[in-house]
């Protein structure tokens, strides 16, 4: 198929036609303003559900048959188990055998552990997948055999894109850790605990039909109710929902890597001296091993001058937990939990206070709580010498990672990506990003090993460490240093004309694409 | 203007068009099925918000008008503030100094503290109010004074209303005893400490603009966020948005009449002997002074007999507060505070929840939390042969009293009023009631000082209680007893055709209506 495609705001050339679906060209950071309504969802009636409140349906496949599952619909799912998911394997083998095709899976994101459904993608029992691949899934697209185009959205693009009626999901499946029969979840307890289910709230809001699933039924009311049964159409009980040693680790690892260690410190420190560290301060870092050491690092730094912050966003992990118990923070406010540590304290800690993409991150609302966030210290594959970054391929142009909240939280005051300036003898800084996934105007600083690049649209920031002792560079000359060190800039990718995703920015216009993967 | 009436399913008649717009009238319990979709508020923008979350605006007439307010627009408000409200008024003062005209307003419910509107409603500031309305708002009413036709609505009526789009508000205005400048409001702490904000939750969710007005502005995040600022558009600071000592009494009064102590204790007799009462079962019991005795003689009897229920709904008072902490029962599911204990017990205790009109009445639901209730026991005004209910008016025909949660209520799986058979030598139980707001099919139990009667639609509860020292009496029986002692039955209300107001029924329909006094 030949795909007729325009050029964007950024210089990319997009497909304006998706999935047989129209779709806006990026127009800019803040230039495409929505028009209509939100999402409405049927009306229900307390007089088609049991008045007894128990939604209880004997088994998945009985409870997609009641939601009148058919060709052609779209299954939505969260990801807070991760790579302990059980449930939407189960799932799409349940719509096999009620011989359905066609399918959009709508996840907010997938897993190795998800690999079982390249057998329906290849059968035509999955259509497409919407949602961050990661592993086999992403090498399936790469290789151009999903049967239709992926679309990759941010935590806050996927509540969008939902909430502005983009995507319309019949059927949500929510898995739960815990629930009641009227259909009250939570996340942060029972035996498949993954802390939170903040990734399901829009599919719970607008689904037609929704389902939760749990192995951990009790009594009316499920305190807390993450998840309203207000919402909720049927209740499954399974086995065994999750995995826990996969849904979470004990520990999380941080880096050990020298490099990155001085990474971690210089951005810590570039936080220090321009003045952001201060009392009532507020930061997000990635669980990335990076990330996590510049927490540790900023943490050690307020203690020592005595400083508190007012909130912290997780991913939380036991790091960010032991801040909030030693008092360097008032809050955390957290999307997903990491760690065993993490899910005990948001149970336990009323200061540990669950947040979710619609309050964090989605864009088409009245303010949301990245742009407020003082600092984001971000990961990223690539960065260009005009700061524009990627974060779902390489230079080698594969399909490698999930947006996650990573575009949402471009729009903190200040953000930071910590990153090694090459690896594995390829160059992290580059002309131009291989895909394109955040505007370099709304990234700020470039910290690696070899010295920290200030954005030039950021006066404010290069003024505050003019005399710093931090390693200040330009980041056109650190390309330079970079490539003579590689010996050449990266190969460009080998790829196909055929485009296997669609990248969307936060307001749902389209901000680039990935092509598939020469053999 | 002569209005066109038709019968409705309970053969009263009523109006098919209110203040100029098509109302459906009653079909009977569960018969009105809704079509449609859910109302659907136009989509924002973070681009068009502050990015620093600050949305502080300079006074309430600044807010409004950056809210674009015009004549004919619907304003709402929370009644959560009770007789202490000091907002509502200012709103009103601050639109007529604009020069608008013919607004709607939509409060959950009106107090005597707000009988200066009655300028406003005068010189044609105000139109009309739908929305309970107590003691002054209610004469005027009455005396059928109004511009426009009054709806009253239960409080999950009202979240219907909102939600199905038959009530369209243009500005809720939410005051809040606590809020940050985001817009994220609590009110379970502050000076003007309200408990919680649940009343307010449809119009933050479907208003097309929302203000919060506060008079303890906190930094960001305010915890918790009872109301989401990611709904909020414009923040307002006031010296003093609520009179404590009318929001909430240090102490509610339990009834010290000796009948209707007998009342109490025979409705929480009945419960026991019913069966009602056992592990794991649920009431609810408004905060009037019967309802009060009722569940402190409950407690007793469950203390004595070693019984813990899974959870009791609020209103909550120090009695009920006292339960949670005696372990009588696991949860208070609270929908308003009504003292000092249970504003302190909602912020303190984690097992003092906030609910909602969405959670517990809203009829065009997925269900709700009221038809799970084991037990709810309820005030009337009347209750005729037929156990239908009156609770908005008298056997004079005034309006006096709004409908609060009382018609969501009917739906438990037990509904009992305990109510005595006279007042002031006028009889409550009547062959028709003046006005009809409860169909006799869904209360099953009238307890009086005289007896009790049960539904002989309940041939389980007759069967239960068959052998019971309690009074069994036939509702026929007693209804003559009462008028002998009355010496004869209620003189019929003086009216004059004009109907001032008109009553819905949990699914929006129209199930009766109320004439003006004569004079």
């Amino acid at each position: 198929m030949t795909q007729k495609l325009i050029k964007n705001a950024a210089g990319r050339m997009v497909p304006t036609v998706i999935n047989g679906e129209q779709h806006v060209p990026f127009k800019g950071v803040g230039k495409h303003k929505p028009a209509g309504k939100r999402a409405a969802p049927p009306l229900a009636t307390c007089a088609d559900y049991p008045s007894d409140g128990n939604k209880v349906k004997n088994g998945l496949k009985a409870a997609l048959k009641a939601c009148g599952l058919k060709d052609g619909m779209t299954i939505s799912s969260h990801h807070h188990f991760r790579d302990g998911d059980l449930v939407m394997n189960r799932v799409f083998d349940a719509a096999a055998e009620m011989g359905c095709k066609d399918l959009r899976w709508f996840p907010s994101a997938s897993f190795p552990c998800h690999a079982p459904l390249i057998k329906h993608l290849d059968s035509g029992v999955i259509h497409h997948i919407e949602g961050s691949m990661n592993g086999p899934l992403g090498d399936y697209t790469s290789e151009g055999r999903m049967h239709g185009t992926a679309i990759l959205r941010s935590h806050g693009g996927r509540y969008q894109a939902v909430q502005d009626g983009e995507v319309h999901i019949d059927i949500a499946v929510i898995a739960a850790p815990t629930a009641d029969p009227f259909g009250n979840a939570t996340g942060d307890r029972g035996p498949s605990a993954c802390g939170l289910l903040g990734f399901a709230l829009a599919d719970s809001q607008y689904a037609d039909k929704v389902i939760v699933v749990t192995d951990n039924l009790i009594d009316f009311p499920c305190i807390p109710w993450q998840i309203h049964g207000n919402y909720v159409d049927y209740v499954v009980v399974m086995d065994k929902v999750g995995d826990p040693e996969k849904i979470v680790s004990g520990t999380t690892r941080i880096t050990k890597s020298p490099d990155r260690l001085l990474i971690a410190e210089y951005a810590a420190r570039f936080v220090a001296e321009a003045g952001i560290m201060q009392d009532g301060f507020s930061f997000q870092a990635g669980a990335g091993g990076t990330a996590l050491s510049f927490a540790i690092f900023l943490a050690e730094m307020m203690k020592a001058k005595n400083i508190k912050a007012r909130y912290v966003r997780g991913g939380s992990t036991q790091y960010l937990v032991k801040m909030l118990q030693e008092g360097l923070t008032d809050y955390i406010l957290d999307g997903q939990t990491f760690d065993l540590d993490g899910v005990r304290s948001m149970r336990e800690n009323p200061n540990h206070v669950n947040t979710s993409p619609f309050t964090s991150y989605n864009y088409h609302g009245k303010g949301n709580f990245s742009s407020i966030t003082d600092v984001a210290v971000l990961g990223a594959t690539e960065v260009d010498v005009n700061f524009n970054a990627n974060v779902v391929t390489h230079s080698d142009g594969k399909l490698l990672h999930g947006i996650g909240g990573w575009m949402n939280c471009l729009f903190s005051k200040c953000t930071i990506l910590p990153i090694p300036s090459f690896r594995d003898r390829i160059p992290v800084i580059v002309d131009e990003v291989t895909t394109l996934c955040g505007p370099g105007e709304l990234i700020d600083v470039i910290v690696t090993e070899r010295g920290i690049a200030i954005n030039p649209l950021r006066k404010d920031l290069i003024e505050k460490t003019r005399n710093s002792s931090l390693p200040m560079v330009d980041i056109r000359d650190l390309k330079v240093e970079v490539e003579d060190i590689c010996g050449g800039k990266p190969a460009p990718p080998k790829t196909e004309d055929k485009i296997v995703a669609a990248i969307k920015w936060v307001d749902g216009t389209v901000i680039d694409c990935v092509r598939q993967i020469k053999k």
